[in-house]
């Protein structure tokens, strides 16, 4: 009882705490918060990285007594190799969303998947410009045939030529840096593929060529990112600013309640579509209709597009089960706990796996096909009504939780607020700020949860000290979301939290923008799911270009507050490459070997000037970042005052 | 110093022996037999496979108290998707290998890579009619490239369609079996890029769909494996029967030692040349000329096409620099133990990394290129000779032990050998010998050194067991180089060891052959390195087409008496759902799942025919798959006998 009691301190989001209590020892089944208690103390030698599974002569793992590997590995070999291959199972999860996205863009541009269309030509013709694709006089799907052209010859190039898609959407100055450094990719299947075999056992057992293959892996992620988000605006619209709510107080008892869980707005999109189409059926139930909800970042997909709300976050996605409210849950891929088919099991709710490469035993299944996509959606939505027709009244307890969102801001969004003040050049509102010395920075707060930390409290503390210390914020993936429920992506959280600079800059935004848009703007603006901090990167690139430097010289940090996925590495890989600080609120396995660790702290910084910033206790954390901004905004600063006081040009490259 | 005595039980290889006790204190670096000890006891949730490191809210152990991961991961998730992890990082290592074929095979078409030819056309113009590729009146350059194409869309194929190479090399049932279960890979690069992903956090959860996904990537490395094997035999000669010698005796004091390590024979085939042009160099610094010698598989290669001695295998590799005689180890990829740069700093010879992805620190590193191979392989004997000079005299100790080794049987060849008994099929002298009784079965000998094992010993012993009970016994890779060692690669071994049945058989095959071979047979054949297991598996395929029926019907097994690398895990994995019985002498870590264990040892037979057999005792090890081999032969000949009796066709299909 004393360790439940504990169990109930991991979290700073009521809503979960109201379940947590609530349902404590009602249900023979637990949930991340009680496992994660069970679990410890966990294992020092894999929190540090100097455990080594490669081959079956071991486990080895390195002690006072046996300071290398059997096979003789030193530390720094088995960190780094570890480190490789989380960066590519990271890679490799969003290679295959990227994949998707540019599969069923080929079958549209075909026709062949006659439930998906082009929504946003806009976007379509700037990727065509972009790859200087002609487009005067041509069908729109024929100019999509020819992006996805270049996107599928990136995940399957042999030749050894260069990636085309990367070089398009970073500075030329970080392109000739990887050059210099051979982590340029040539493609994701090719670099995925190189990285395994890399760390096979007997290969490299050179740290700091493992490192630079780590970097390499992170890219062609970045890569798979960056064609992910393009796609999906292509096919599904760029976003643009919306309201909506977060928190489990958004599933509302009338209705029939199905969450959307997972990355793929492939799917999520056609529920969403589904579930308005089919608003008669639940009414012959009975129910006032159905309402879809969001977990992870196929919730942030479709908020941003759709203006569906967001339920909950990672940590907390067994609880929404727990309400006794959710007639349904659709997951797609990635971040799916296994535990909620247990959860399930205690309650009416449905667990639907849809894709191939993620099924749940004891979970229903239905095999999802673009070509079928509605269809196969209508199937999912009857499954969740058959289930609401079993739903028991009494276990229904839900959190009277939630808070008011504005979303949806994408780079093309973000841009566009800025362009009510200044229409020429929107950006220059942003750096101007900066210059001014009103921001001192930007930060983006992107990531996962993690129960090392307290839930949501690291996301929520850091957010509020940079706010206060005037920062603009974007943020993405579980962190958005932790931001969505406890409403700091709304304008009251700006009046709260934001310090004097940022409270100005914003009310200039607000004020331009008062016949733009219905709502004011937030304290945080949400860029969208995981894939979308390539939009966070286009930002930082976009504002580089602006000040005529690189991005490293960029006032721009990102914090991973609760890191958890290989994602969360290979993201936080690129983005030290790609020239940021990058903050992690969860140490991750590297100090096992001070070499490889130090090359994360400080090397980093010497080669591509971004690099990465350890840190659990969270007002800690944000004195680090505003450390890491000030440094930047003072550097460029002064570099400025300089050469215009010596009439000399500003060095642009790191 | 106890503990040093009990390291020197750790091998039966006396040569290894010597080595140890002659260098006992002297040296300040230790070698794996060492490290081994310290390693001890090894962490048993990483050991049974219930260890989960995939994201880092973990790792997550496996206890009473924890009997789930934090995301609610059963054990059987967890150990399938280690698995899974396993299998790819060996499908990737020889995709890695494979790759590296095609790409050199297609510079060879284009003629830029000048050092390098077609060596075999009997195989070219054998691989041009497998693809229904027209060869006449057409420049054998033309040719190549055509398979190379075949070769290249099997490792990139983006299209979803069936692998190309596949098909043409089982047999069509075990194609249908595996479209059935939706294994049949695409693509070698797109399996790695769909299995990496589908094993990221919050993917599946499905140990059974984890477990198609495990051996969808075994499938997949197959391909790699066969493309590696035939494409080294285009460029450089499909092996025949060759005599050398093994194990460390073969250092020669007057001479400058190169042992050449690792796995590719583009490097080493290359080194083997410039040593025979460069003897002139050697002879002006005193030595007699230049020997080379190999370890692990790229040994295998140079062996089996060159006649290049066997100088030692995995486990002993650091033993070899130990003789003080070694002037250069020259690595390329794969099973390159990183000690051996720190037992070389005790001694004058250079460790010589040669491939990007495969660095030490503090070893020489010469960037081998294809298009100068040549240039490249002069460099590194210039190294050697300079080490040469270095060389202390007081520091040579060579045991004085080697043996005679008949090796070189490619499948070509060995059908070579049986056609002098059947010119019109020979084949059939091996399946009319199983059934009539004289031989029990076929067992292949494979896979790696695994300390968890007495070095050698398990590979021993069940050779000479399996022999006594009169199986024909093939090897491939450190298996293969273990029976080199101990003398088992020769005629005498025949006398020594081999059953009646078995004597009878080879000499019927000696008696046929006596004026084509200038040597008796030995006792095992060496079929070539780890990729050269396809060459065992089409051996297979070509019993199970004599037979008339599928290879679950054939008895013939296989055995990894020592496995240690993810590249067995690979291997295993596909000769089972190719429908062998695989012994592993090294429990792989499954059976924290009982589960997954299960599918492993039993549901696998039901599925594919082939399935695992765990055993670590060599005696019992031969027991079981004598019991497997006499299980298979006794339903071949009942089935045939009931076929002819009630005149009924034999049922083909497993």
């Amino acid at each position: 009882m004393a360790e439940k009691k504990k169990n109930r301190n991991r979290s700073v989001d009521p809503a979960v705490l109201e379940v947590l209590a609530e349902t404590e020892g009602k249900y023979s089944s637990d949930t991340a918060y009680d496992r994660f208690l069970n679990m410890q103390p966990q294992c020092s030698y894999g929190d540090t990285g100097i455990c080594c599974t490669i081959c079956i002569q071991g486990p080895c793992r390195i002690t006072k007594k046996a300071s290398k590997g059997i096979c003789g590995a030193h530390p720094y070999t088995i960190v780094a190799r570890n480190l490789v291959r989380h960066a590519l199972g990271g890679c490799a999860a969003h290679a295959d969303h990227g994949l998707h996205a540019s599969l069923l863009a080929r079958e549209v541009s075909e026709g062949h998947a006659p439930d998906y269309t082009i929504t946003d030509t806009k976007k379509l013709y700037a990727l065509a410009d972009m790859f200087d694709i002609p487009r005067e006089g041509r069908d729109n799907r024929d100019i999509l045939k020819d992006i996805v052209a270049i996107a599928l010859e990136d995940f399957n190039r042999l030749d050894g030529q260069d990636s085309k898609w990367l070089p398009k959407v970073i500075l030329p100055e970080r392109i000739e840096k990887f050059k210099e450094c051979d982590i340029l990719p040539s493609s994701i299947h090719g670099t995925i593929a190189d990285a395994m075999a890399q760390t096979h056992a007997g290969m490299d057992a050179d740290p700091v060529n493992l490192v630079f293959k780590a970097l390499k892996v992170a890219l062609a992620d970045y890569i798979g990112e960056h064609i992910a988000t393009s796609l999906s605006d292509v096919l599904f619209g760029t976003p643009k600013p919306v309201v909506s709510e977060a928190n489990m107080g958004v599933l509302d008892p009338d209705y029939v309640n199905i969450a959307v869980h997972g990355h793929n707005p492939i799917l999520s999109e056609m529920i969403v579509k589904a579930a308005r189409d089919m608003k008669g059926e639940a009414e012959k139930l009975g129910a006032k209709g159905i309402k879809c909800m969001g977990i992870c970042c196929t919730g942030n997909e479709i908020l941003m597009r759709q203006g569906v709300p967001i339920l909950t976050n990672f940590s907390s996605q067994e609880l929404a089960i727990m309400t006794g409210a959710v007639d349904a849950m659709v997951v797609d891929i990635q971040c799916i706990m296994p535990g909620i088919q247990a959860v399930s099991e205690c309650f009416h709710t449905r667990v639907i796996t849809t894709m191939p490469s993620v099924k749940i035993p004891g979970a229903y299944h239905v095999d999802f096909d673009d070509a079928r996509a509605m269809e196969k959606a209508r199937e999912v939505i009857e499954i969740a009504l058959g289930a609401y027709k079993e739903r028991s009244k009494e276990k229904i307890n839900i959190p009277n939780v939630k808070n008011k969102v504005v979303a949806g801001f994408s780079l093309e969004a973000l841009l566009d607020v800025f362009a009510a003040v200044n229409p020429d050049n929107p950006v220059q509102v942003l750096t101007d700020a900066l210059l001014s010395g009103e921001l001192r920075g930007v930060c983006l707060l992107a990531g996962c949860n993690n129960l090392k930390r307290v839930h949501d409290e690291n996301h929520l503390v850091i957010a509020q000290e940079l706010a206060k210390n005037n920062v603009l914020l974007v943020a993405t993936g579980c962190a958005a979301q932790a931001y969505a429920k406890a409403g700091l992506l709304n304008a009251d959280a700006v009046d709260k939290y934001a310090g004097d600079g940022l409270k100005a800059f914003m009310n200039r935004l607000n004020e331009a923008n008062k016949d733009r848009l219905n709502e004011k703007l937030p304290l945080v603006f949400h860029m969208g799911s995981c894939v979308d901090n390539s939009r966070a990167y286009d930002l930082m690139t976009a504002m580089a270009k602006e000040l005529q430097v690189d991005t490293p010289k960029v006032p721009y940090a990102a914090s991973a507050p609760e890191a958890m996925s290989e994602k969360a590495i290979a993201i936080g890989s690129w983005a030290v490459a790609l020239g940021m600080p990058v903050h992690v609120g969860v140490v991750p396995p590297l100090p096992g070997s001070p070499l490889v660790d130090g090359i994360a702290l400080q090397i980093a910084h010497d080669v591509y000037g971004g690099y990465f910033i350890w840190e659990t206790d969270p007002f800690e954390s944000a004195k680090k970042i505003l450390a890491a901004l000030d440094e930047r905004n003072w550097k460029l600063r002064v570099h400025r005052q300089a050469a215009e006081k010596y009439e000399t040009t500003l060095s642009k490259t790191w």
